[in-house]
């Protein structure tokens, strides 16, 4: 029995997240293999085999000196912007080694990537320092309060700032801030991470007197894990690792030559972009700011009501930042996915927060923070690409449009983390809505799937109905009873009670070994991703499940005489977790579908058609 | 007018230093660029793109604490050993900030490779602990003297040693050490450099319990820039870089996923051929302990009396370490590269030292110090490969045995050092050399070149000989003059004098543009370099000159009425020295060629045939 693949499950992949990372361009890939395998040497070496790699190292200096205007200071090649803030923190900080630093400030930008506050507190807490760590307030529009600096500057044992914000894309003031920086302290030590606004605003480090200055290569197309650290000659270093006296001293270990001919590569284009030779892969501001129009019009199809997150156009012409009301960044985020489209909430090394620090900072409300969407692409994107891009986003929207937003029956929204449950029942005649457990934890979800104009709120401890039997003890314990089936679960405080070793004992069946005329299918995946990519023939025995209706599947799945039920979702991981569940529960036989529909189907299958 | 290139220089490259570095594998570097421009998501994201590059850490991960037999601790991803031994000397260190640390040790094996010392010196004065650095000394076979250790070791803050010694290859006697280290101080922090052992020789992490090990991808075929620290679950730990919390918040920045990828390959292929499965591209330690033979018994053709520098064969098996009488370190590196092969002295990131400290440390003469040679290849080698090395050293013992070894005539060994000069008369019935200067100061090149059973020495003032006058005054300048062209040079006490600035005035022309039938060649190289790769026709209008007669070749050159005189070296940075010297010295006009004769020649016209 072979599975057949439905043609709606093939759709390549659109990466709209390049604020977070960027694909390898196949130049740069092909000059690092040549480097790997061919011009491999160890620039330290003795012997001519070190002689290009010597070059490398050299040309891609050079180049980067030139393209940031030939600043006064010299580039250290690191493995990225963590390793350059790091850096320039620890070089700043230990200089003060000894010292009390109580009352001394370390101000950073309210929005800055979080490695930079981190990497304050780290080493301050490390060399015992107490200087006070003071967050830069910015304004709605995202840009730092230059008066709030100006009080604190002269206090300040550091300053961090960035070119251009990670989520928002928005643009600092450079000549504004370099005034009011340089103004109150001639030589405050000032660090610029540099990581998003390479490449896509030009950087003249002789404009703005910065002391360090960080980027990042896999931000741009090259590898990850190498970039470089731009330190002003008058700035105080102290390298993070000493050994082979590579880097002049500055930072020790083979150097990865590979990485930095692929940084080399693109500071070269950057530079002769720059110089509007039209050489390079890298499309003007003009195209740019089109492209994220076009993506724009095309979101504004599928979610009339979206919100700008952003000042817009004076962002980043490559970032889009939105938010939908009534969805969180979760939901959309699966739903573009499943859709085969990348997007994130904000950082990718913020992700699993709840909210946005960088929309709080700006004064957006919660909901925004909440429900933000980052879309983001490089500036080589194609304009080919782009239009596939909103082509893809528009017939999402047809099929998003499609949903009955109208949930029914038993909904149990954490059956894993409350016990909290509601039935609906809704025809012509009533909308009931009764309701088990304090309303107050399930507000938000309770007010976007049944908002009191058209539901009739009824709290109860007792209920049967349709196959039913709830009922809710005085301690609080919940019992939901399957009355056909017989099965039936117990809802503690805190939900099921639910053990990780419970979670791994799970079997897990690779999706191309499903039998898709005889095994069962339950997708729980969210309504919106499952709308976005659904499953179809030869499934004939799959039904969906969406996050609240967990426990209702678990209770009313019939025995099979045949085949097994495959529980699916998009990662493979709320598919475990319910399988274990039914395992716990006595409910059928079941599987996890091993990494999820979106993902095995995408890469493994489609890839042999 | 083309140039026509003999065939003697399209000798392909034979890189015999693996022990500084090794190509990235066809198959491993498929992969990274499989990673790179395909599965390049941010192993961070939020969405599908994410799950491969997560997985990729997963699955290297696992490989690398299955290989090393589970030892009860975690491995962190990094940018190679210098990092891990900089972490995990931090991690020990900063645990004492604060504390007065006088009399307390930081041990660490009289042979280990420089990182180890450098970090230890490094984060000591950084903390301001005031710990004691102390070299464990080792015997002639390399060992670590355990008597000693097992004295100091109650003191110690940190223990440092290393798996196998990067210069000679000698294995530690682990169990030995373990019993020392464990025996006297049950927890003091042990930090391993496996560096070195990865690959060649077994490495069970639970038989030893050490508490940090560093490894590096590019030692093994790996990319440079990537590695990976093992941390005991006892061991404190601190990391160098912070941010988004990648690696469990053990270090900072954005995984270099590709790089980890080839690190996993590496990992997988050391498993299966661990468990004798046959598969992967390593060979077994019997056929690489007879790979080293056949070098061995080749080297004994060039040079029979070389001597070993190491315990043969107590040492890895890819290694060999020996040296020659009578011959520097520098000349017979030269001489290999010439022919194409590429060995070392010892540390690639001690290059430029004049001589090895690790055999300094077991006690070896120090001409045999000063004269190293490392010859080293990886577990992945071909027979073939060792059948064309061994073919090659061959080759280049016929060419060298054909030198006549005698210099004649002016010899100025450093005219841009020192105002020493010799000058050789020899024929059938005199053997005279006249010698201006302290014979002191270059005792060994007189006593190499002129032994006294043969010459007669005579310290002159002044001499008057061939086309030559020479005269030294009573300040010590020394004036030679061509009397046939008329140029004369006056060397003070410190050679000619000469500036960075002259230097780089040199016209430098690319050797593609060398005009064969026109200009004339003027070989600098040392003489065993010619000897190994002779320029020969269509270059008519070549001459040699050796170091020593570089002032002669530049005062004697006539006046050329078509052509230029082009000198040509190895990698382009003598021949510019002696091109600036002839502008200086008015000689006929003369240019450096680009990146001198083997480079160019091997790499881009060989390419073109």
């Amino acid at each position: 029995m072979e599975l057949f693949v439905p043609a709606t499950f093939c759709v390549p992949e659109i990466f709209l997240d390049a604020n977070a990372t960027t694909p390898v361009l196949p130049e740069i890939s092909q000059l690092m293999e040549d480097v790997c395998c061919a011009q491999f040497g160890n620039p330290s070496s003795p012997h001519l085999a070190a002689l290009t790699p010597k070059q490398i190292l050299d040309t891609t200096r050079a180049s980067a000196l030139a393209l940031f205007n030939h600043p006064p200071g010299q580039i250290i090649f690191n493995s990225g912007a963590t390793e350059g803030i790091n850096t320039a923190v620890f070089s700043v900080l230990q200089a003060h080694l000894g010292q009390d630093c109580t009352g001394k400030f370390l101000l950073y930008g309210a929005t800055e990537h979080k490695a930079v506050p981190e990497a304050l507190k780290y080493w301050n807490t490390v060399l015992q320092l107490g200087a006070q760590l003071i967050a830069i307030p910015v304004d709605s529009r995202g840009q730092l309060d230059l008066q709030f600096l100006g009080e604190h500057v002269a206090d300040a044992l550091i300053v961090c700032t960035m070119g251009a914000n990670n989520e928002t894309g928005v643009v600092a003031d450079l000549p504004a801030l370099n005034q009011c920086i340089r103004k109150a302290s001639l030589r405050v030590p000032w660090l610029m991470d540099c990581v998003q606004v390479l490449g896509k605003v030009p950087l003249d480090l002789t404009a703005i007197d910065v002391d360090y200055a960080t980027f990042s290569a896999h931000k741009l197309y090259g590898p990850k894990g190498v970039g470089c650290l731009y330190v002003h000659e008058q700035a105080t270093y102290s390298p993070l690792t000493v050994g082979g006296g590579q880097e002049q001293g500055a930072r020790g270990g083979t150097e990865n030559v590979a990485g930095i001919a692929a940084l080399g590569r693109i500071f070269q284009w950057l530079l002769s972009s720059s110089s509007d030779l039209g050489k390079g892969p890298f499309a003007s501001m003009t195209k740019l700011q089109n492209y994220r129009e076009q993506l724009l019009n095309a979101l504004r199809v599928l979610f009339p009501n979206l919100a700008l997150n952003q000042p817009y156009p004076d962002s980043l012409p490559t970032t889009l930042n939105f938010s939908v009301p009534d969805f969180s960044s979760a939901q959309l985020i699966s739903m573009f996915d499943a859709a085969g489209i990348r997007v994130s909430a904000g950082s990718a090394c913020s992700t699993g927060k709840p909210k946005s620090f960088v929309l709080d900072a700006m004064g957006l409300p919660a909901w925004q923070s909440e429900g933000a969407i980052r879309l983001s692409f490089g500036p080589a994107t194609s304009a080919a690409y782009i239009d596939s891009a909103a082509t893809r986003i528009r017939e999402l929207a047809k099929r998003v449009n499609a949903i009955d937003p109208t949930l029914r029956g038993l909904l149990v929204p954490q059956p894993t983390a409350s016990n909290f449950t509601v039935y609906a029942v809704k025809d012509a005649e009533r909308a009931q809505l009764y309701v088990f457990g304090h309303q107050d934890d399930h507000a938000d979800w309770l007010a976007g799937n049944f908002p009191t104009a058209v539901w009739n709120y009824i709290d109860t401890h007792e209920l049967t109905i349709d196959d039913w039997h709830l009922s809710r003890s005085p301690d609080q314990a919940m019992s939901i009873t399957n009355r056909r089936t017989g099965r039936s679960v117990e809802l503690g405080i805190n939900g099921v009670s639910f053990t990780e070793t419970e979670k791994q004992s799970v079997d897990v069946i690779a999706l191309m070994d499903i039998q898709a005329d005889v095994d069962c299918l339950v997708d729980v995946r969210e309504p919106l991703e499952t709308a976005a990519q659904p499953i179809i023939a030869p499934f004939h025995h799959s039904c969906t499940a969406s996050r609240a209706e967990w426990i209702r599947f678990l209770l009313s799945l019939p025995e099979r005489t045949e085949g097994r039920y495959v529980t699916i979702c998009r990662s493979g991981g709320r598919s475990s977790v319910i399988a274990a569940l039914a395992a716990k529960l006595g409910a059928p036989k079941q599987y996890s579908a091993e990494l999820g529909v979106t993902h095995l189907l995408q890469k493994v299958i489609c890839s042999k058609a």
